[in-house]
């Protein structure tokens, strides 16, 4: 009989924000799937459980490996920081479950780091936003270019993740360049590194200094529509409620 | 002194997927504010509080009730179904905050209906996605429909909030219109219905069917971009991790 294999959502990295059906999931498995640093955080929670870690870019090698051990009969965790539906491995282990006969997938959902992230900031996700990634790993930067101006011509807030590594230091510059098209260089931005883990660090800012940010791999960045605003510290998308019909 | 005021996300609905960060930040409360709905569920688990709920669309109000409990030096609690942070109140809470001088205002995420949505599905988000609300309450329409136009033409999968309530019964079978415009009537989309509550429900289905779709307040709605498959009962979004460089 197979086991079942839970893609897990743990959240941006501390057990208080993990919630209690990923809590849950852990303890019942035998086995733990995950990129490192992630197994890292979990080690001390989770005693006495096999865990099988790969390095970050090998994502089709971890989602077989948790769908083999899972249809070997044991029950298996593969866990995502973040969202396991958002940039996160629900949609691989979907597409690639069919190779593993047996294997039952439940995904646990967890908070993405546009949340998170945005609880620091204030709230800047308040009203309509667009989450793009700046990874061109797997999307092709026209893609990736033409979804930004979009967004920009569409007033959404912008949630970017990926924003930079350390083959890709000039794409936030970009993006925040061709964003300035429509908005104007005195638009509310943030960013937060770090989220949930030693280190953590959050900046609101104008689109202006936002250009010249160093973003990296572990930096959340945030582009307010053209209502967004600052409010002392925070970054604030308002909805409106101060009109609002009584 | 004042008291601290907890801007608190609860997800979904069942106490399994609220982060300890939120329950231990309840547990701490004097008094708990929100929506009715929200409240009832609380109460069993928080025995012992000043429970403060208003009716539905009086935000300001509740928010305002909130604010001034916490100002007068209690630990104050103000709930949000999802993520306080999206489609929230976290913003006008920070928008009110400097009419009740003291008041420490502390924002708690939660798992925004996106998120758990998209685990039943199996995953529609794993990719870029815009998120827009519906509810012309306190937007106007022009602003919503152009932004599902332009969130179409960007290729974005997006999640629908709000799609529907008995005053706007016929709001997302314009939103299916204008985006199949870009996309094809077999784009693969779905609809989740009172997530993490009694009579959760979900469906994969096409644009042309959800067309005719038939959603009320409780709905999140999900429509793929250009490379959403259905995979058995699933919407699954692709990265292109298949065609991974090794």
């Amino acid at each position: 009989m197979a086991g079942k294999l839970y893609v897990i959502g743990m959240g941006p990295g501390s057990m208080e924000q993990m919630t209690p059906q990923a809590y849950h999931a852990l303890r019942e498995c035998d086995v733990i799937a995950g990129y490192t640093v992630y197994i890292d955080l979990l080690k001390d929670h989770f005693p006495g459980k096999e865990y099988l870690s790969t390095p970050m870019t090998r994502e089709e090698e971890r989602c077989r490996m948790a769908l083999a051990q899972s249809a070997s009969g044991r029950n298996t965790a593969l866990v995502c920081s973040g969202d396991a539906g958002v940039y996160g491995m629900a949609g691989l282990v979907l597409e690639l479950a069919s190779d593993y006969p047996g294997a039952e997938v439940e995904v646990i959902p967890g908070i993405t780091a546009a949340s998170s992230g945005a609880a620091l900031l204030g709230a800047p996700l308040i009203h309509d936003f667009a989450a793009i990634s700046l990874s061109d790993r797997l999307t092709s930067l026209d893609t990736i270019w033409r979804r930004v101006e979009l967004a920009a011509e569409a007033d959404f807030v912008i949630c970017l993740y990926n924003p930079a590594s350390r083959s890709r230091k000039d794409y936030l510059a970009e993006a925040c360049r061709l964003i300035l098209k429509y908005r104007g260089e005195d638009t509310v931005c943030g960013i937060v590194r770090q989220i949930g883990r030693e280190g953590q660090e959050h900046k609101v800012m104008t689109l202006r200094e936002l250009v010249s940010w160093q973003a990296d791999m572990f930096t959340t960045v945030y582009i307010g529509n053209s209502e967004t605003k600052r409010i002392g510290d925070y970054m604030v998308t308002p909805r409106g409620y101060r009109h609002e019909r009584k």
